[in-house]
């Protein structure tokens, strides 16, 4: 399974920039690089040394570079691994990544590098895949959420109780060997108590992911209502405000920041509704099977009412409609400013956030309004969340599983069902770790990742 | 105006990817990085050495990240150095950009790592614009001839004739201490024969800059002709069959190369002429201002002739017309395979490009006829080449002023205009390679550089 040739990759974001860092990984990583470095003898350094030369291939000159050198088991795979670091120009990193190719090198695939730290024993799957995350991340609370998890998270305590329960899984399997002389080396009481203290923890994991979830994924966010009732002033405004904040610090912001907000470490991410926006009304248009399609992809729906243009029966029919899709929504009256003052009173003592999206006005009350929707706190150094569908679903696998081996434990069945049902529960929990793997899970996880990572 | 404060800035491309580095430099930058960074003491650490750790600020767990110490002069600067290497996520480069700021760091201007470097004399002027020029290097040769220059170039030689010529003027100037004396400390043959010399470097320099500018540069290309001559369909042939050699190793190609072909080591960059192309007609359409200053921006315009709808008569008057705008141009008979024989026969004749874009006949041709416009080799490590335009005009400029001392001399002009005539010499000369500079002339050069170079 574990492969040791050498793989290269561009580590850093594509483009123009000051410095671009190209990645090597394998045994031989070093020596490929130092056939076309000039400069210190790279195989002569030192572990985490930096060395200054210049790359040369097929007679010509291609930069000058720092070549950092992390030598095997110090490094991020536990392989030997090289940095080069160059000039940040895409010809010369397209250069390079050639003359690594011709020297010995093959492209490394999406995760590769992290595929091999965890094939080599320096983190678990969790912790491999909280990697991706951390990159991924697009809020401080997913960031470090992700940081948490890649740094143990509940890999070490799963593992403790996976032990535990293996230690009972192989005294009951010895029970077996034993045939017919009806001794018992597992004491039923004790594993009983294990595993409720493993549902427990297994539980608190599983109610995590309500939080974890959001926290990583963010939150699919419509604004719908009637044409004119004000929908892309309030998506702008929300916009508009978060923008500045974020560009705050020159030089650091993402490209391209669009129809996404980030409210109390929560990003909203506004799901292109274009068929939604421009259908005449969208509650009527319920019947069109693809706006169906999006609506169900939200999490919540803001819904706007134009009050200078409806009524409180129009109001109550369209909440009506509202409430069969059966997703969490806020009812917005916007235009408050040319409202008749008899509907304004009306709705306020509605479950109604009353705006005016023109003036500016109560948008912090609509931001509120939203987030409680939301039990999010700030995520700290250490706080355990399940943040992964994967890892969700195999916790509750697990706690499923290890409910019939106590109903079977109760209803009294032999020691051989009884131990198929705690490997069973085992699988489930190793899967997590990786402490069992299969190639089509690895691969459907580290696919996923970007190449150089 | 050299400045000790400690400036941190991204280094790398903006975007999710594996790793992103984030750079400081300055007298403290290892002492700032080390109030943020838990693991080995970085003040303690020797120069070119890579450490593992943690960035904590205001209690919180930031990354875990790589921290590469360069100690002064042993870095890019010359300055104290750090490089910290954190995982590739906009959220993470913000927060430890934050973080730093806090604890003493200020932002960097565009090229300040670049221009600090210049300033402690690392790189001269010529050597550090140099630097911006490999970054946006686009094609092979851009790149090569960028590397030559920052690497020396022509700054080792210019420095050189510099001295001698000093030594000259200080001479001249010494005489004129003596007043009356009429002596000569410097002999006027080995001026004169000196200043030859250096007219005869300063010629092949200036001569090189047509081939540097077009490698640097790339040269602005027009596509024109009437409605249906099949400019698109050309266009789209050249970019497509480029595209596909561009992105032949995955991960290096740039996000976005649009309108642009490199052909023998040139770029050829098609001008954006959406004007121009939906302009019925651009020769008509010569008279509207606007394109054509657009026509003018172009080095070589290349125009399509639909030769299944056209006739001698319209071509000549075409070409006429064509002459007028005093820009190379190649004349290209499209669609020859429905062209009338007796049409196809006489154009054979003239200086016409014969093809059928659709059919893909004779591209090869049109490419070669289109390189033959521009002399450019293969540059080769080593070479020297003029690609700024201000170090042109400052050749012209020192070669005409040279001409000047020779006039002088010839007409026995005394010896303090003649010291005033060799001094201007030396200042067009010491503005190349930053001998001489004003704080315009750094600020012109740097602000074109991109933050965290």
């Amino acid at each position: 399974m574990i492969q040791h040739d050498t793989i290269v990759a561009l580590a850093t974001a594509q483009g123009i920039s000051a410095i671009a860092v190209i990645r090597l990984s394998g045994k031989d990583s070093i020596a490929v690089t130092q056939r076309v470095f000039k400069g210190k003898n790279l195989l002569e350094a030192n572990t985490h040394t930096v060395h200054f030369g210049t790359l040369h291939h097929q007679g010509k000159l291609i930069d000058e570079v720092l070549v950092t050198v992390f030598k095997e088991p110090h490094s991020f795979t536990r392989e030997n691994s090289v940095e080069i670091s160059c000039h940040g120009s895409p010809v010369i990193i397209k250069e390079i990544v050639k003359a690594l190719l011709t020297e010995g090198a093959r492209l490394a695939g999406p995760g590769e590098f992290t595929k091999r730290a965890f094939l080599n024993g320096r983190m678990d799957l969790a912790q491999a895949e909280a990697v991706a995350d951390l990159i991924n991340a697009e809020t401080d609370n997913a960031r470090q959420a992700a940081l948490n998890q890649m740094r143990g998270g509940f890999s070490k305590e799963i593992n403790h109780l996976r032990e535990e329960l293996i230690h009972f899984a192989s005294l009951i399997e010895l029970e077996l060997d034993f045939g017919e002389e009806d001794v018992e080396f597992a004491k039923r009481d004790d594993l009983r108590k294990l595993i409720l203290t493993i549902q427990s923890y297994l539980s608190s994991l599983i109610q995590s992911f309500d939080q974890g979830n959001v926290i990583k994924n963010g939150v699919p966010t419509v604004i719908a209502g009637k044409p004119n009732a004000g929908k892309s002033t309030l998506l702008n405004l929300l916009l508009n405000e978060e923008k500045a904040i974020v560009s705050e610090i020159a030089g650091t912001t993402r490209d391209v920041i669009e129809d996404e907000i980030v409210l109390g470490g929560i990003n909203f991410r506004f799901i292109d509704t274009a068929g939604l926006r421009e259908t005449q009304d969208v509650i009527e248009a319920i019947g069109v099977e693809r706006t169906r399609d999006r609506m169900r992809k939200a999490s919540v729906i803001l819904y706007l009412f134009d009050l200078s243009a409806t009524n409180l029966t129009d109001i109550q029919r369209e909440t009506e409609e509202l409430k069969q899709l059966a997703i969490p929504f806020i009812r917005i009256g916007n235009k408050i400013d040319k409202a008749n003052p008899e509907l304004l009173n009306a709705l306020s003592q509605e479950d109604f956030v009353l705006i005016s999206a023109s003036q500016k006005e109560n948008i912090q009350h609509l931001k509120d309004k939203l987030l409680s929707f939301f039990q999010v706190s700030t995520v700290k150094s250490g706080d355990v969340l399940v943040t992964s569908l994967r890892h969700y679903q195999n916790l509750l696998q697990t706690h499923q599983s290890l409910d019939r081996v106590l109903a079977g434990m109760s209803e009294g069945i032999t020691g051989d069902f009884l131990a198929m049902d705690i490997r069973q529960s085992l699988h489930y929990l190793g899967e997590i770790t990786g402490a069992i793997t299969t190639d089509d899970l690895l691969e459907n996880i580290f696919s996923k990742f970007c190449i150089g990572k």
